[in-house]
């Protein structure tokens, strides 16, 4: 086989009719299973209380609150905040953790500039 | 009016009774009406066909892409992108052009990144 066989090939294979119509690709597009799964985190994170939620607990020195701070600071019943609260747990953006009479909620560290990064690359 | 008249009512005034849980606050939360702002955003970008038309314009060399680019590569109805595509055009993701046959997006330039920084300091 002679280059100029192969060359009408390559070309033909490099031109899809999309791409005809705009300029090339300059990287790959995130895979569909990524796609999915940051969606997932941002619908986790995608609600006015939850995002208060996960500021109050950082906004606490040692990134941790007392579920009695967020009842104070939200204008939310308890059961409105658990749920939130179990969204975020199961999302892996906060830990929780039982003392005395009290939850307490930790951010945990890196997760939201974890998804923050990945976003920024979509 | 003394020094020990005036520090009572400081202390307490400093100390509510959520913060005797919790650490003491490093910074200010969030404001609520910043959180409604940034929930709106991450709710158009929480849908994995969302995060794809978005990646995929920006994949291309110009962060341009043929609305055919969007229909070739995901398997969607031409209703359904076109749903997808207005979601981001209105939440300032994406700015649309029409030439000729086919319509054009364009990533808004720092819209992404400026979303994932606010949510990297929540």
């Amino acid at each position: 086989m002679t280059f100029t066989q192969i060359l009408p090939l390559t070309d033909i294979s490099g031109v899809s009719p999309a791409d005809a119509c705009s300029s090339p690709l300059a990287r790959t597009a995130i895979a569909p299973e990524s796609a999915d799964a940051l969606a997932r985190s941002l619908k986790a994170l995608s609600d006015p209380a939850r995002l208060r939620i996960i500021s109050i607990v950082s906004a606490h020195a040692d990134q941790e609150a007392c579920v009695c701070d967020l009842t104070d600071q939200l204008t939310l019943s308890q059961p409105t905040i658990s749920h939130h609260l179990k969204v975020l747990v199961d999302a892996g953006f906060l830990t929780r953790a039982k003392r005395g009479t009290w939850s307490y909620y930790s951010l945990v560290p890196g997760s939201l500039g974890s998804v923050a990064g990945v976003l920024a690359a979509v």
